[in-house]
């Protein structure tokens, strides 16, 4: 009964996250979407604020459970008793870096597996990070990710400007 | 329950897809090892010899069976019942014929999923080509395939050396 | 006045080929798609066969002409009095090759600009070899190719089937 | 008659900048070189500095004009009646990232045509943040960007020297 | 009696550093290992204790000195009687950044040659970034650093944490 | 004292080869030219005549001496009491096969370093099949090749041309 994780910053959750969440869970009995909590990263969100966006955007896709970790996904491996990492792999910059990744945890834990699934393609080019630029230029962010988290997205941005932080 | 297949010429089965299987075997109920039975490709050896050795090499990996296949995978698909395709995702070169291929399937067949498996680093490199190029050269393969395989290239590449044809 | 020549051996023309030649025709003031005569290719199809088809699928889109050349494609530059060659622009593949070509073009003839577009994304991963690949395999090629191009794919299929060529 | 824009954040313009310039400019009507004026990215310069530089660095081409712009590119199309994006492809980061753009950027505007062109070959790797760093360890830059363009450069290093910012 | 440099940051040494300078070693009379007095890269490690460790950490192997150098690379093989630039290829991010790097050296010093070295394939996606994230998130890194290094790194960390920096 | 191979198929010798070849005279007290003895990948020249031009190309090279090769590079290592295999790296397609053959390599003689260099940058795009494809356009090629290469290969094209086989 095979148990896989799927960490990401989540910052925020988009459509490629989704496509490839819904993907993960026809293959495995059960799917943890782990939401970072890496303050390093200086993310948009807060870390609650991303759990809840993905629980929104994840609800109802059976057998996902959004989770929040702080440490080393290997260790989480461990505590879920997961076996496999699901990664989506969208491009090449991504291809190296996700590689890297993947050797580095299969190194620190041998059951390790990274799994690559693939968003649909139209989703190829996505990423959280252009989203937000999209964003930051009062573009529309709608056709990236559901209604709820554009508003979330854009009230955040909203609030940096008036604190000249954006 | 899924069911995977796992697609290749296997001219012939190395290390490398010998790890792969092994890693699926692991995360699906059922994997097949499918066979191309290609005669474009022009391979080294028969599609039943590439049977014979692939039958050999997984033979005691639990769940995997060893079928041929001529026809596109989108349809061994359908007749197996299998949902997921297996891939070892290796290097660079691999990155985009295989995203073209996994396209193409999914556009062929919606419910086609590939998944890309890493193999173990120490087979990043290699592939079924290197291996007979190394052997026409007189190489020793040993490293890269499991001894009866070794064995049976070393007796084609021989028997096409006293025809002149490598 | 500036005209683009499109080099291709457009065997057969798919829609990728149209999307990428109905984008040139919006920005140049005359396009040739340059069929490329090389026997040494081996196509699948007659040079007479390719420009058919190839006529036929750009037949109504202003401003493009289709025509023959044997030769180098700087030496066509300077025949049809054009400056530009489009490429369309779809995986890394490409992208290597692609500059490769542009600057040996550009070296042998100063003036001769390469201009890369791209095609819309759902064609990003198509292209001739693999569109004969799955008619071969007797797949539907009809998402890829327009539909008399489809039905001159399968009878030339056919045809070399009969004669045991595939 | 197509009219294109050439944005590109120019911290400093560089002599690849400008080769891609006149390279565009022989196959347009118009062609705006759009400074972004967007402060997330820290630029060196400030944006008028970067306006005055890249002014008279394509100062004498003709049918290049120097704008600046805040927002999305896709917007700025609009506002000038452009249909097509100019980029200068040089390597294999920037293809990815590149790509990327061209897609979200007709994503959002159907019309956006995105053109790629090649630099001369001796500016492949020529970028603005090679040329800052060489000149932050006193190295001479004075192959990358015009004369002007390098006495701002130190000047500017200088001065954040001098404040202990570099 | 060719001379080389072997730059980096080396902020930690880890095993792939060593992997490469033993290389090298074995190729050159010299080799220099090049700490960067770089104070924009923003590094964990102060030089002096980069030095240190990396003095440490290649102790013992023949004909190669550690020595400290703030400037372009191009200057430093003028002052030290140099050649060539070593470096270690591990994956393809790398490539592209070394090869501007490298035409970039060559262009403001002919002489200077860089060559490249492959590391055990071990390593081939080993590097420092990585090493202190894992350590930041209290993973094991005693398998990409030696124990003494591994010791500082995690000092070092423990400080951070204690002042809330990481 | 080290002693390196720099092994091609030389089909025929270009000005990028040459280059690379002067850049290993520099580092290595002897470096041997070794011309693959391989049939199977049917070069337009024989072996004797690859060596000819070779041996052309390349006297006055200091500490180069043209050999002939039949066999594995490793082997070949062996029997010239060389450490060294010299490949110039030139584009992305290159790294992933260079890579490959490097991996192998080491992994047949554990002592076989592989050493890149880099090519001028006007050599970047420059290969043998390139400047043959040209040729057989009827291109001029004296910008590739000594003149002396130029003649012999467009003196067997036309040997090939009469006999119908290009």
């Amino acid at each position: 009964m095979p148990v896989a994780l799927y960490p990401g910053t989540f910052d925020p959750i988009t459509y490629g996250h989704i496509d490839i969440a819904k993907r993960a869970s026809k293959m495995f009995n059960k799917v943890y979407a782990v939401v970072a909590d890496n303050p390093n990263k200086n993310p948009l969100f807060t870390v609650e604020e991303r759990l809840d966006m993905a629980r929104a955007a994840l609800e109802g896709i059976k057998k996902i459970e959004v989770i929040r970790y702080n440490g080393l996904i290997v260790n989480c491996l461990d505590e879920y008793e997961a076996t496999s990492i699901i990664r989506g792999l969208r491009a090449l910059s991504d291809f190296e870096y996700e590689f890297q990744m993947a050797f580095t945890n299969r190194n620190m834990n041998k059951a390790a597996e990274t799994v690559f699934l693939m968003p649909n393609e139209k989703y190829t080019y996505l990423n959280s990070t252009m989203v937000k630029e999209i964003a930051k230029l009062q573009g529309d962010i709608g056709k990236f990710v559901p209604e709820f988290v554009k508003e979330k997205v854009e009230a955040k941005i909203r609030k940096l400007r008036r604190k000249k932080l954006v």
